[in-house]
């Protein structure tokens, strides 16, 4: 099984932090790795065949603090499909003139969809195809990019469906909001003021917040398992699909769903 | 006006060298980079919306020797479109379960194609609509991916359409062969047996490729400007579209073009 993390945030944030103790545990998950960051419309990819652990990109990920407010990654141990960079998430695509960025969680069994518009898999992975599938029906569902309310609920129609073929834990972003779903395991925490010190709980390195944000700041950040040992995470409901916007889930943020 | 530098060949090869001196060039082309590599059906890209001069990301790739048989490189100073991620290219997408990355040089004006299908840009380049003109007009022409001789054809038939409105210096690769393209300025070189030492023309260095390669090996490399100032580099006629497989270009290869 693989890893997600990912983080929507109401300002750009970089995830130092988070991604160092998620990559440990790329000791078990060393059949690539990959991280996505939004900066506006654009997107940076980066994805690695090799383990995140001694990978000279996961280095500099480690190293350089791109911020973003939408960062989607992943740590791979292959179920289906061999371990190449196609088959490395996470994987991206542009609909409406915005690109979509999809990571996976999960074993799907005797999901062959019918893909007969533009959105065809590269890799052999379940996981690119379930994606493929999505965007096409995203697309036949709104002549152009609809509101995020709107997305989520289409969504809310379209998942159940792939979920039905095995474990679906995923997160999709377009740069306007995170939606991250659970079929098994994942769980979300936000942190905002008053912000106080996190411990990892993959490696001895602790933070305090307080030094590195403002008042204003909001950070939502989604992970497998949590990342922390002295905050309190939330674990998603088996079947759960939740949009993070502005680094809080949408209902939260008082927006119609 | 931005430069372009591309390689391919019939060895996953590394482009350090080239790109080394290719990098030198960005003082003056400051406004982002991009560089992509295919791994078989994988894309690697890396895009930085800072100069390669200094960037962390073009330091990483100045030091880690990514071997690909297909690479498209480009350093941009920005004429249509702001300095901002999703202006950087090369751009990606997706068309018959391939990747296809595309690099632009030049400037188009009026250039204002109805984009109808699948294909619309995220950004605000003339490069981009470009791209997302050319991948529409082969989904048009095509059911499914043709040979590299016949998207030649196809190429050679919708190029100069767009190239009518300005300057249309571009490389494009779905990682089967690299399409370069010349309105005003592009150069191109085949290295193979015997190997010799090259020198570059923007930095004080010099390579024996003799000692880093094996006598099958055959590399092609594209650029705006010559890289090195010892070797026979060919200028592209105007007008002139190449398609370079295997370290080659098409006709000299031996195939139907």
């Amino acid at each position: 099984m693989c890893q997600l993390l990912g983080l929507n945030a109401n300002v750009p944030t970089d995830i130092v932090f988070s991604f160092t103790g998620f990559a440990c545990r790329a000791e078990e998950h060393k059949d690539g790795f990959g991280i996505a960051f939004f900066e506006q419309r654009g997107v940076r990819l980066f994805v690695d065949p090799a383990s995140a652990v001694g990978s000279p990109v996961a280095d500099m990920i480690r190293r350089y603090p791109i911020r973003s407010s939408h960062i989607l990654a992943h740590i791979r141990k292959a179920t289906q499909g061999r371990v190449a960079l196609e088959n490395t998430h996470p994987f991206v695509r542009e609909l409406w003139g915005r690109y979509w960025v999809f990571a996976h969680n999960g074993n799907l069994v005797g999901h062959a969809p019918r893909l007969h518009a533009s959105f065809q898999p590269v890799g052999q992975t379940d996981s690119e195809r379930a994606f493929c599938w999505l965007m096409q029906e995203l697309a036949k569902a709104h002549a152009a990019l609809p509101s995020v309310p709107e997305l989520t609920a289409t969504l809310r129609e379209l998942v159940p469906g792939v979920a039905a073929h095995g474990t679906f834990n995923f997160m999709l972003s377009n740069g306007e909001a995170l939606w991250a779903h659970a079929s098994t395991r994942l769980a979300w925490i936000v942190r905002q003021q008053p912000f106080g010190r996190a411990q990892l709980q993959d490696r001895d390195l602790s933070i305090d917040f307080a030094e590195h944000t403002t008042p204003q700041d909001r950070v939502a950040v989604i992970a497998t398992e949590p990342l922390t040992t002295n905050e309190a995470w939330t674990a998603f409901a088996p079947g759960e699909l939740i949009a993070f916007v502005d680094g809080a889930p949408l209902a939260a943020a008082g927006a119609a769903a």
